[in-house]
């Protein structure tokens, strides 16, 4: 595992992104979902330089996101396929994809579409859901220190809370004081 | 819109990736979520450099991700908070943050829990849903190419489509000559 210097910040979303917030991470596991073994290959598809390309692929494996496997059953030279750890990003992957289809491919449309291969129909927004399968937003969510939290996180959860119960409080009372008036 | 050395793949990862796929913008639009509006608390809480946490706070303004906003009404000094744009990165966001939970923290346990506000019970794990409302892996999706597809996006799907088939043929092969031996 590398060691990060987020770690200080105790929060899941910083220890990932210290493995795979990097543009050319995110490529390269996108890359190999569609199927790309060979160096080569990843190469001439994103049009990375080798030297980059060649650290990249190093920490993902050091961090067992891909796995080296043989090119050919037997063959000394090796590829790189993705672990159930690699597999595992392609809800966020396929989130950020249609963030980008929404906001930054409005007038051309998305230039790939991800459909359910036994119906052919297009596949849902990744959306955040409750146990009971309600799509919530931000403002449904509330934080709570988990087994993991340090000191310093629960505090700062706390004045969260704090803070969202403040505002609730100002707003009801704008809404009584017009209601007066 | 900043310029995208990544527009040549023809990719909403890419482009998503050109304006957010840096740490520290994901862990800004994360404070930026937690209700951070000043540019000293993203400080404090980040422990970014000054000289960063401006450039990444412009790019993030200028893309539409958080929007500049007086600090009070009325105030000449201002703050930042989410666009639309900005929430709707939210599920990527916290499919990340999962991530980490499940592979980077194991032993201790989540850092933080993302709990739904009315039933205080933990949100789901984000997945891929068909829009019949199943989960799907990564076999059961099928790309193919969007409205806004390039010519060489088009081919790549195909060839991609040819891999699959032929794959599952070899598999099909291999399954049947088993049971003849």
């Amino acid at each position: 595992m590398a060691t990060t210097e987020f770690t200080s910040l105790n929060c899941s979303l910083a220890d990932t992104l210290q493995l795979v917030g990097d543009r050319w991470a995110m490529l390269i596991i996108r890359e190999a979902f569609f199927g790309t073994h060979r160096f080569e290959i990843f190469q001439k598809n994103l049009g990375i330089a080798r030297n980059i390309l060649t650290t990249r692929l190093h920490t993902l494996c050091d961090n067992d996101i891909l796995l080296r496997v043989p090119v050919k059953t037997g063959a000394r030279r090796h590829g790189y396929k993705l672990s159930d750890r690699g597999y595992d990003l392609l809800p966020a992957i396929i989130a950020l994809n249609q963030w980008g289809d929404r906001w930054l491919h409005e007038r051309t449309g998305p230039p790939i579409r991800y459909l359910e291969r036994r119906s052919d129909e297009e596949i849902d927004d990744i959306v955040i859901l409750s146990s009971s399968g309600c799509q919530l937003s931000a403002w449904d969510l509330k934080l709570v220190p988990g087994p993991g939290a340090t000191e310093q996180t629960i505090k700062r959860l706390q004045q969260l809370e704090r803070d969202w119960k403040k505002q609730r409080e100002d707003k009801r009372k704008k809404i009584s004081l017009k209601k007066r008036l």
